[in-house]
């Protein structure tokens, strides 16, 4: 299997299932694209007719976007138990992700994921507060009612936990504030080994891409490589 | 089993799994809750934690937003077999759908969901044709392999062809002009009884969502309700 996907500082959306197959140690080759520099449109293309990152390859068989490459893994690795086992809870799951999928535009357009810089305070407003408290009473609920059964938010880990990753990295870098419970469980995530591991390859990477860094007019490091796009 | 549903002139988000159900048969009570109306945020929460339509009720089990409202009932109900019986086919089908769930993104701000609305060259744009061009490419590729099989993306009906409705309703509003094989597989899909009678009842609709009418300054009719958001 092959994931293909796209700066790990920047691409919120790689995030999810590379964190997902990493922490549920399903084997994988990773395919990395640096976004939006000469030649990223013909390589994504090499992967996928949607032109966007992630894709999964396995074997002949090409998926795309991060909801429908979780269903696959979920399907192609049932013994991991991606989903819970229970309907109503599965249900559930599936709507929060669902929601995250194409919801919470005030955060993601105010709060682009960008994982080592430090920018606490930068882009918060009133609408952006309102996605954060819902987010907030998701994970909040879901830890009060699986607190005995483990420390994810359906005990143990789901596709819903690698869905919500990229906010908690978000939630870090602009030190947005949480009540007790939703911080608990975002500075649990964060401090997964696989998590880690994805945080300390983004500090590899010199790419400064303008068009993600609305509150950075240059990057902090010297070798950095702007990217305009 | 209750569908909670907005406005059908409007909610391009009810259309899907309503379409979804009512093609495939599934017996369903429809509770439609005025988008935007007051009372309409007290109305949807009883309803659902996220605020939004569409959503399913089905006895103690809550689900929202289309994919996961979709995926419960393919699990619920297998032997309608709502998504493609290959693992591929599938894998590519709900690809498809993910993508339109949190793409497209020109079509959608540009082209908003208007049933009964008359609006030919309104809201075009290179970028909108893009998202137009991409659309037309999946259905065409799709038509020409599924050919013998039937009328449907993937020959016979599935989540994917209720996915796309709200787009053809889109296209028909706003006069795109579609490839020929996109053009037919847009006729057939608002052609079906079920699309007819959701266009029906949209005419039966007052309400005019001056939030949902970049293009039209005041109604059409004059026993309109005109609702600011």
């Amino acid at each position: 299997m092959k994931l293909v996907i796209g700066n790990k500082n920047y691409s919120s959306w790689s995030l999810r299932p590379w964190l997902l197959m990493q922490h549920a140690g399903i084997a994988f080759e990773e395919i990395k694209v640096r976004l939006f520099t000469a030649g990223f449109d013909e390589a994504i293309a090499r992967y996928s007719p949607a032109g966007k990152v992630p894709v999964l390859v396995d074997g002949d068989v090409t998926v795309w976007d991060t909801l429908s490459i979780a269903e696959y893994l979920a399907e192609r690795f049932p013994e991991k138990q991606l989903w819970p086992a229970d309907r109503a809870e599965r249900a559930l799951a599936r709507s929060i992700c669902a929601e995250m999928h194409a919801g919470f535009g005030n955060l993601r357009s105010q709060l682009p994921m960008n994982v080592t810089a430090v920018l606490p305070g930068r882009g918060w407003n009133v609408a952006v507060q309102r996605d954060v408290d819902r987010i907030a009473a998701i994970w909040s609920g879901l830890r009060a009612r699986h607190a005995g059964a483990g420390p994810f938010l359906f005990g143990a880990f789901t596709i819903a936990d690698a869905y919500f990753a990229p906010v908690v990295s978000r939630f870090a870098t602009y030190g947005i504030h949480l009540p007790e419970a939703a911080k608990r469980y975002a500075d649990f995530i964060l401090a997964l080994p696989a998590m880690q591991a994805w945080i300390a390859d983004a500090r590899e990477e010199r790419d400064f891409l303008a068009s993600d860094e609305p509150y950075r007019l240059a990057p902090d490091r010297a070798d950095a490589i702007v990217i305009h796009h």
